[in-house]
């Protein structure tokens, strides 16, 4: 198959490769024309615009997004949706919010494109040798693309989910369920570290890998992890997140979920970005209105 | 080896058996001697009663406890102790409180006898072909009886801990590790159940298998489960808890050591206990207090 892939960083390379693996043509575009110039493969040709992109693929096109989710995935929409036909397919592949998925599923359609959102787990390294991926869209249209799917993820490792907005909702309720277990695992190995016991962290994680309730590809990274620094001290404990964990709060409350541990494992990420916090100035002045408990002076 | 195994319930029937597969003589003992009358194998003997099975093993004598935690294992031990000699070894393979561990070790140990706590994960299915066991007690005894925890576990599935405790309090955080990621994992499947999509929850489960980043064996067991009953409609939401939890939590605030999201899904179990709650209550009539708003009248 010939396909479009807008978007050639960490993960567009590495899922470039991946397509070329199984012998599809990929023509690239990146904002950054550099970064696409690194790519030497006899399946792969580089585009210098959205417009040539489009034309080196022939109709019905299919061309696939990876960049990120929000403005950028908004502006690449609209830039290359007018030189599509009717017929062609888009397929996000970032973490787009579904409700962006929806909307813009409903403008791409009345111009008679089809949209598939395609949710994608598995890091860097599944993008490069079989990625999980959930997609949502039109069924019958799907069938027609499903040997990309096939190709690219791992055995068994991609499910029709449905509907439009699907797969990135599903891909949501993934990355949410990934906040709340990276949260406990995390937890645990704190309470380790601050028990008057001596454990050796890779060795636990590896232990813990080796045939037990919670042996799991998160508990390998943080083996991964401790080998590289046993007790993680070159790094510090703040924790970043892009959205999607944000997102599946966010959905949990629309729709009257009890989720507090998903919720709170979020706003631990949030407390890990301060340094202190106000809340702590309220608490610890509270405490020396009502009982004259000494505050810790700035 | 020889072995003494006490208690032959489901998981010290599956020990036998894994024990025996690796050419270990096996003496059980179960108070309830029916049991133990079911194992039919050639390295298999039932003894009558503790002495009877304290008897049958040449010094060194090795011991091992496959009865559940808490008073039982107390008792056993009481029991059994007496009828040891100096240098003899007991291991605790329940899941026992690590406090009552480092107690039993002291009063073991005036006896001359070894006490080593393992931890063990894996379920019946690792008990009966690997299991992950982490071991604490003595270093140097620990090396004479190593070879068992290596035949009884998966490969690289048996950790030597350190000191007396740190194998139970290392398979207790494990424990709590697990009520977050259960926890974390069954609020994503019902924030996927209220949703406006309709997902097919055995095959979310078995796609997030193969790939994704929240692959794990949890994971596997949901997708078990699923393939069961689609829905789980046959089963009440009620989950009971069996004390590591617990007692993770009371260590986390022994510690000093903030796991909020571990506290939080052991407190969820608790609210799952209850239909109503007095705490529910209490708001209801608050916000009628103050706002006039409608209770639910009994």
């Amino acid at each position: 198959m010939n396909i479009g892939l807008i978007g050639l960083g960490k993960m567009g390379r590495n899922l470039a490769f991946n397509l070329m693996d199984h012998n599809h043509h990929v023509v690239g575009y990146d904002a950054n024309r550099s970064i696409g110039e690194n790519i030497a493969h006899e399946n792969f040709s580089l585009a210098d615009s959205l417009k040539e992109l489009t034309n080196q693929l022939a109709t019905p096109r299919v061309i696939w997004l990876m960049v990120p989710a929000g403005n950028i995935t908004e502006k690449v929409i609209q830039e290359v949706s007018p030189h599509l036909d009717k017929g062609d397919s888009i397929i996000d592949g970032g973490n787009s919010n579904y409700k962006d998925t929806l909307n813009r599923n409903k403008i791409l359609s009345e111009q008679g494109i089809y949209f598939f959102d395609c949710g994608t787990s598995g890091g860097m390294e599944g993008a490069r040798n079989g990625a999980c991926t959930m997609i949502g869209g039109n069924a019958e249209k799907f069938t027609q693309i499903e040997q990309l799917f096939s190709d690219i993820s791992v055995e068994n490792g991609y499910l029709y989910t449905g509907e439009t907005g699907s797969g990135h909702f599903l891909k949501m309720v993934h990355n949410g369920m990934e906040y709340g277990m990276m949260q406990s695992i995390a937890e645990g190995f704190e309470i380790l570290d601050k028990s008057e016991f001596n454990y050796d962290y890779e060795k636990v994680a590896k232990v813990f890998n080796h045939g037990s309730v919670i042996r799991s590809w998160l508990m390998e990274l943080v083996e991964n992890a401790f080998s590289k620094d046993a007790n993680l001290e070159q790094i510090r404990g703040i924790m970043h997140s892009s959205g999607e964990g944000k997102w599946t709060v966010e959905s949990a409350i629309d729709l009257q979920v009890a989720a507090p541990v998903i919720a709170l494992s979020l706003m631990m990420r949030y407390r890990s970005l301060e340094n202190d916090t106000f809340s702590g100035k309220v608490v610890a002045a509270l405490r020396n209105e009502f009982g004259g408990h000494e505050t810790v002076k700035k």
